[in-house]
C-alpha cells in the first residue's frame, strides 16, 4: 500500500500496534479462562499507574509513567514475551528487544526519517524503563511485577506451577517492588508467602 | 475478604478491573483470529490518543484524554458492550452505564465513602466523555469510532456483515469523526466507501 499522507502512516502504525493483542503472557487472567495478552496487560498497568500514585516512593510525572506503561511491552510485537523466570532467554532478551524497539519506534511503519518524533520519545521512554533508575521507571517496575503476582495468587499459582518456578525465585525477583512502592512489597510478600503455605508455589 | 489497608483496597480494584478483559466487542482484531475485548481496545485507543494529537481540531489536554481513553469502557464490566448499530439497546445504554459507573467508580470495590477521590475523577471523566462536547471528548470520540472502522476494513467488514449493518448507517454514525479530527474523517470516509465498493459492506 502506498503511504501518501500522515493519516495513512498513522493508520498503519495503529494496525502494527494491533499485533500486541496476539502476544500471550504466561499469566492467566483472574477468572482463569485464558492467558493474558500484552495489550490488555498494558492497559491494566496504565490503570494501576493512576490508582497507586499516592504510594510512589519518589515523586512521579504521571503522564510520563502512563506513557511508559502503554509502550513498555510494544517491543514484544517482534521480540515476543520473555518469561521473567526463564534465565537463559532473559540473557538475550535485551538484544532482541533493542532491535525490536529500533524497528517499531524509530523506523516505524514506513514513517519517513525525521518525521517520527513520537517514535523517538517512545524509544527513549522504553530505554529509560529498561534502565530502571528514574522515579517513573522504579514506580512502573513495582506495578509491572505486582500485577502478575496478584493474578497468580488469584489463579492458584497457575503460571508458577506450570513453569516450575520456585518460592525463593518469586520472592527474589519481586523484591524490586519495594524500590518503587515500599508498602506494596509488604503486601505482595504476604501474598507470595500465603501462596507458598497453601501449596500454590 | 477483610479490607484493612489502602493497598488491599487498591488490589481489589485492580482485580475488579481485570474483568474488562472478558468483555467482548463485535470487532475482530486485525488478524481475524478472534473478537476484540474492551481492555485491549482501551489500550489501543490510549495509544491512538498519543499518536494523533497533532491533528485534533481543538487543543487537547493529553493526560486528560489518555485517562478518558483508559476508563471510557470500564462501565462495560457491569453493563456489557452495546453494539453501536443496535438502536434498541443503545436507547437503554446510558441508564445501564450510569448505574455501572456509580458502582464501579463511586462505590468502588468496598472503598469507604469519601476516600475514593480517583473514583470521583473517573466518574466525571466518564460523564464528560458521554456528553461529548469538551475538546478531549470530541477528540476521543473520533478515535473511538475510527479504530473499529479500521479493524473492520482489515477484516473484510466482518462485524458489519455479521450484524447486517448497512453502508448508510456506517457513514452516518462515523461522520462524527469529523468533529474531533477533521482530516481523519476524509480518510475514514474513503475507507468506508472502498469497503462498500468491494462488497464488504
Amino acid at each position: 500500500m502506498e503511504t501518501n499522507s500522515k493519516i495513512e502512516r498513522l493508520a498503519l502504525q495503529i494496525l502494527e500496534l494491533d499485533k500486541l493483542k496476539t502476544v500471550l503472557r504466561r499469566t492467566l487472567i483472574s477468572d482463569s479462562s485464558r492467558r493474558e495478552n500484552s495489550a490488555e496487560h498494558s492497559w491494566h498497568l496504565a490503570m494501576a499507574v493512576l490508582l497507586f500514585q499516592d504510594l510512589a516512593s519518589r515523586e512521579v510525572d504521571i503522564l510520563k509513567a502512563v506513557k511508559m506503561a502503554l509502550i513498555h511491552d510494544i517491543v514484544e510485537i517482534d521480540a515476543g514475551d520473555t518469561f521473567v523466570y526463564d534465565q537463559k532467554n532473559m540473557f538475550e532478551k535485551l538484544n532482541r528487544e533493542r532491535k525490536a524497539a529500533e524497528r517499531l519506534f524509530l523506523q516505524g511503519s514506513k514513517v519517513p526519517q525525521g518525521e517520527n518524533h513520537l517514535g523517538r520519545e517512545f524509544y527513549d521512554l522504553w530505554e529509560e524503563y529498561e534502565e530502571g533508575t528514574s522515579p517513573e521507571a522504579l514506580y512502573l517496575t513495582s506495578l509491572d511485577r505486582f500485577l502478575p503476582v496478584l493474578l497468580n495468587v488469584h489463579t492458584k499459582g497457575h503460571a508458577w506451577q506450570t513453569h516450575g518456578v520456585k518460592f525463593e525465585q518469586v520472592l527474589a525477583f519481586n523484591r524490586k517492588i519495594e524500590n518503587g512502592i515500599p508498602e506494596l512489597w509488604v503486601y505482595a510478600e504476604k501474598l507470595i508467602k500465603g501462596c507458598h503455605e497453601r501449596g500454590y508455589l
